[in-house]
């Protein structure tokens, strides 16, 4: 389906899980990415973006273009970064860690939407997937503005929880929980959508011992990617309680690697909603009223690979590490 | 795994679909019936079992033992069929439609978790399989009282709503929902379970044409399972609104059938919990804190070949409407 490049666009809100799912791609053979989209979420839009600048400055990818995408929910005037989310990444979005490089490059004039709508209509079919990591109020207005992409565009996001509970309560997981009216809008919409959500991000993680081998790599980027995920590393022992397993959940790492490579889960497709009223607001659930509509046109990861990703994932980063200046 | 014929041990709150349930695995060639435990849910227990013990007489098949279960939840007093149920099943739990048959034969004096237990250490380890249809609290008094069986019983039950919203409120399934208690018990007692819940039964539909097909068959039971099945598709097409697909779900008949073909559907292992506080009491999820933990001992059902068991059931219905007198 995919050819052997997978053009890539990331929608990152930058982020600790954004940063490794960036230095992901960029370690990846199997995949180009051809621009950065930047949304809200752990960050705001503009802090996200500028997190994305210096990360490309450090990889010295100044090539690859970075675009500003719709600044708050579609239901709210602004946003402002949940307390919860500072919590997780540190008022800097990386964990209190330095990004080890400065840029004067800004982002480009033109907005997100415009770039992703340009894009998808640009490459053949199969060929470039969208990777939404934050709010999808970005992706939901590409799919508003051009309907006529809807059976172009390839989705794989991070957000969402079906088998599993949410991160920001019993039912919602954080991303849609953002603006789950912008959510529900992009599975509805019948695009071909892969949601990687709690229900396979939170069986891979990273651990002290992966610290170590970035450390050990003696360069400033592999110090900056250990100090980032420790801070990491030891919120999600802090915070997550009895569903702590030893680590830091690789939630936007997992989405990007199952764009380049979707053999890495398995999928159920389904006819997704995403409840927007009440408690329940930002849960991700089946639809009854679509029960029998064919065709389900959103495929929710169910099992991952975790050994497999997890090997790729810490020798592409190891080698992005020591291959820095 | 399962010899040829898969022997059967139905614990039922007879119910329209219950009632369905019973006739198919009578009419399968491939299972046997050792007995029926009575349960609660539908109806009351005493109900349900007389309701059993009728409909063998209806089928002729008197030398099938009726045991009772326990008649309430293991956290309340007693047991009072919930409005919603009547509306469901009828008064008399067959949709108002008179069973064509009497008897005098009463229910063995054995209780359902003795016979159970006994059953389950008689028989080889996977000839045996029991199929939970109402509230699960005479299962998770088995697993309590005879803990050295938790390796040796396999159940397939009907309950519980994993990717779907659930029937008694946006969480619970009914089943379920009468003693989350006793379900969460059963979910961590690390038995091997496969659940048939709304993910699936809610996929596989008896329409008019099908009662049509029974009534033409011109048999007293033909017409006993025509009338009754048309009250829960009125009852269905009258509650269900946006959710209504044309016809009512075979829930109880599809748990049967997976018992004794589970190549029916295709399941998910996980590690399931059920909730017992709060607005989410009953509901059926993962459980975060064993997300990693293996084995994963509940299979949950999330796909169903609806076509194939559709023909089966319908197939089977009819043979055993145009065999009876």
């Amino acid at each position: 389906m995919l050819t052997d490049t997978a053009k890539i666009i990331l929608d990152l809100d930058t982020g600790i899980d954004d940063t490794l799912a960036l230095s992901y791609v960029l370690a990846s053979p199997d995949a180009e990415l051809i621009g950065i989209t930047g949304t809200y979420g752990n960050v705001v839009v503009d802090h996200g973006v500028s997190n994305d600048l210096r990360l490309l400055a450090m990889y010295g990818r100044e090539d690859i273009p970075v675009f500003k995408g719709i600044d708050h929910p579609s239901t709210a005037e602004s946003f402002a970064v949940p307390p919860d989310s500072e919590i997780f990444h540190g008022a800097n979005g990386t964990g209190n860690a330095e990004i080890p490089a400065q840029t004067d490059r800004q982002a480009e004039s033109r907005s997100s939407v415009d770039f992703i709508i340009e894009s998808v209509r640009k490459y053949p079919k199969g060929e470039l997937t969208i990777v939404p990591t934050g709010a999808l109020t970005t992706i939901a207005a590409v799919l508003e503005q051009a309907p006529d992409i809807v059976d172009k565009i390839r989705i794989v996001l991070m957000g969402g929880s079906l088998t599993q509970p949410g991160n920001v309560g019993p039912f919602a997981e954080a991303n849609i929980n953002q603006d789950p009216e912008a959510a529900n809008a992009v599975f509805a919409s019948g695009a071909d959508i892969t949601m990687v959500g709690l229900d396979v991000t939170t069986q891979v993680l990273m651990t002290k011992d992966d610290t170590k081998a970035l450390r050990e790599t003696g360069t400033p980027v592999g110090k900056f990617l250990a100090d980032m995920t420790d801070y990491y590393i030891g919120i999600s022992e802090q915070e997550d309680g009895d569903n702590y397993q030893g680590g830091c959940n690789l939630h936007d790492p997992l989405a990007a690697a199952v764009a380049i490579d979707p053999t890495l889960v398995t999928t159920l497709a389904t006819n997704l909603m995403v409840e927007t009223e009440g408690p329940q607001r930002g849960r991700t659930i089946g639809d009854p009223s679509r029960i029998l509509q064919e065709p389900k046109t959103t495929k929710v990861a169910l099992t991952v690979e975790a050994q497999r990703f997890h090997t790729q994932f810490m020798d592409r980063l190891l080698n992005l590490a020591k291959a820095s200046k």
